[in-house]
This record gives C-alpha cells, structure tokens and sequence, in this order.
C-alpha cells in the first residue's frame, strides 16, 4: 500500500462519523441532516476503496502481468470482481 | 425516528467496521479482502440511510403534506434533494 | 407530469447515445472512450430518474397525502420502493 | 473486445428500452412503472460497462503490463479513472 497512514486517517475520520452519526440519532436531530452525513461518509468510503483499488491495480496486478501466466489472469479477474462489487454497492 | 435503538445498533456496527478495516490496513491484509470490506459497509450505510429516508417520508413529510401549505412544499423539496444526493453518492 | 416535452427530449437524447455507442463498439473504437460515454448515459438517465421521482413527490404523494388515509401510506411506501431501487441500481 | 456481438445486442436492447420509455411518458403511465424501467436500464448499463472494463484489463491492460515501461502505468491510470467514473455516476 503506498500511503497506510494515509488511508489509516481517513479510515479514523470515518469511524469518527459513524459515532458523530450516533450522536445525531441520540439527539433527535432532523433526518435530513442524518442523511446529509450519510451522503458525505458514503463519499468518503468511495474514495477510499478508488485509492486502494488504484494501489492495487499499480502493485499486485501490474506485477502479476508483468510475470505473466495463469497467476496474471487470477489477479485481473479477482480484480474485476472487487470493481462490480464496488460499482454496484 | 420509528426505531431509535435499532438505527443505534446499525451505526455501532458501522464503527465496528471502520475500525476493523483499520486493523486489517495496520496488519496489510490483502487489498482485495479489504475493499470487499468496505462495499459491506457501504451497502450496510446506504441500507441505514435507506430506512431513515422512509421513516422521514412516512413521518415529517406526510404529516406536513396532510396540513398542506408552503412547509409542504418546502419538506418535499428537501426529501427530493436528499434523495439525489443519496442516488448520487 | 410537469414537463412532458423536456423529459421526451431527454429519453430521445438517451436513446440517440445508446446507438452512437453500438456505433463505437462497431467500428472499435477505444474500450476506455466507449466507458467514457457510458458513464455519461448512466449519468442523464439517473438525472431523468430523480426529475421524475421529484414531479412524483410533488404532485401523485402530495395530492395523496393531503387526503389522508391508507392511500396516503401506500402512495409513499411505493416511492420508498422506488428510491430504494434507484439508490441500489 | 471478446463478444462484439453480444455487446450489440445488448446496446440495442438498451436502445429499446430508451424508446420503450418514451412511450410509456407519452401515454402518461405511472411515474412509478417509469421509474422502475428506468432502473432496470440503469443496472444493463452498468453491467455493459462491467464488461466492457473486464475485457479491457483482461486484453489491453494485461497486454502492456506484460510490456511493461510508461505506457503500462499509462494503462493502469486510464483503467483506474475509468473506474472512478463508473463508482460515481
């Protein structure tokens, strides 16, 4: 992974939201602004898997290619699996 | 909120989650299993935000369209915003 | 529905992208620039969607809500329905 | 591309159901039928582009990752914005 402590904070700012969120509901405040939080944490969980997906794609698939064979093949398909996972999540 | 404690228990799990991916960035599990992760987490964050909507359609929205009037413009215009950013994220 | 004419305009122009990409995959052109305006059409198809879902609100759940009643509460368990198909798709 | 063909198909489909659409908003069907046309779309569509990408990381990308040298990191950021694209429209 290029950058863990990177991805490190950006995954305690998202632990950070899911309690700010169990706050809000705790608190009686209004369900659109829930929602708009939601909406922002949603965001954000996205732009961390494009990041990973993107590590991923650099290191272990381009590696993988570049040697060649049937573990190549494992890798992209693997690969893009994780992608429809993400694209219909 | 029709189900405070069940939305409380849904949004702990989600920490759980934020924090277990966390863990599994720490110990450099492999980016596959990771990103499978957080499409749960996704899927699990828009299923709660997903509930919250109806709730707030069934409560806040109808009751001011039943009294009618510029606030039930005003709810439907906000539930229509909320909506696209949710499809949008 | 509140504006027929700009939603016909709009499904025509999905139409037209839908045959200008048979035409791309049909003459080979490249797979990243085909992604490209598939994206596009994902893009403007959601945009109808959540025009049309907004005229839905304002008018058929408004209208409905205002009477009051059992319709009134499947009126809006049907959009939730449908937001949630939206929001999954 | 691995199934030209199939893809055409598909394609075409899509452009039917663009058609079909403006039929049912010409002849004023339930916004909620339209809806649910409009997702069914949605859903073909990304699983055109599923493919497509799959085929693209399976031949062009695994081709020059083989290569290797700039224009396999070329490939790899190509492939990875395409992606990005996709995850959010």
């Amino acid at each position: 992974m290029s950058n863990k402590g990177d991805y490190l904070k950006r995954l305690r700012r998202l632990e950070g939201q899911a309690r700010g969120i169990q706050g809000m509901v705790t608190e009686d405040k209004y369900c659109i602004d829930i929602l708009t939080q939601i909406s922002a944490m949603t965001s954000a969980l996205q732009s961390v898997a494009l990041g990973l997906l993107d590590d991923h794609l650099n290191h272990c698939v381009l590696e993988a290619a570049s040697a060649g064979g049937p573990e190549a093949d494992r890798k992209i398909q693997e690969a893009s699996q994780a992608i429809a996972r993400l694209v219909r999540s």
